[in-house]
């Protein structure tokens, strides 16, 4: 069983990166709820307005779970981004770890 | 200090993926000599040959050293990928942390 991760892409107006970034301080992802959750990240890209949703699960299996979980329902029926802060569609890709090495 | 994440994708043909995962498989990393160093993981898309060399440092200070660094050298010193498996040149992204969540 391989570590999952799940990396939501967003391309950020750079103009409006803070605005971004309070939304998703204030946001709460409801992740502690997820069977199989191990850790989450918001990463900011040295690329201008390159932000990542990073995910990392025990499974896919736990991760696929979540997607159908009313905890990830609960946390995607928050209030929506406002117009103008992000630019086009994220994009999510998904991997398996298939070698790993702690410090 | 924010965790830094350092990600290195690469596009590998898909019919050589086996022999790029045995190259990582049996490559020394050098990684455990580099103070700062979290974790490390070879993560393997869902979108063929889709593949990201995954390092996690303690700030982004450890990662610019780890590059200046003799067990660099070292882990970049080692046998070439034969041709013919990875397609174009690998693509670096950097990111810092902003946010984080354990479960």
């Amino acid at each position: 069983m391989a570590t999952f991760i799940a990396m939501n892409h967003f391309q950020v107006n750079p103009e409006r990166a803070e605005d971004f970034e309070s939304i998703w301080r204030e946001r709460e992802t409801f992740l502690h709820e997820a069977p199989g959750f191990l850790h989450f990240a918001l990463l900011r890209g040295d690329e201008a307005g390159s932000y990542i949703s990073h995910s990392t699960w025990k499974s896919r299996e736990a991760f696929e779970a979540w997607t159908q979980s009313e905890a990830f329902r609960k946390g995607h029926a928050q209030a929506r981004t406002p117009e103008g802060v992000v630019t086009g569609h994220p994009r999510l890709a998904t991997f398996e770890a298939i070698l790993e090495q702690e410090a």
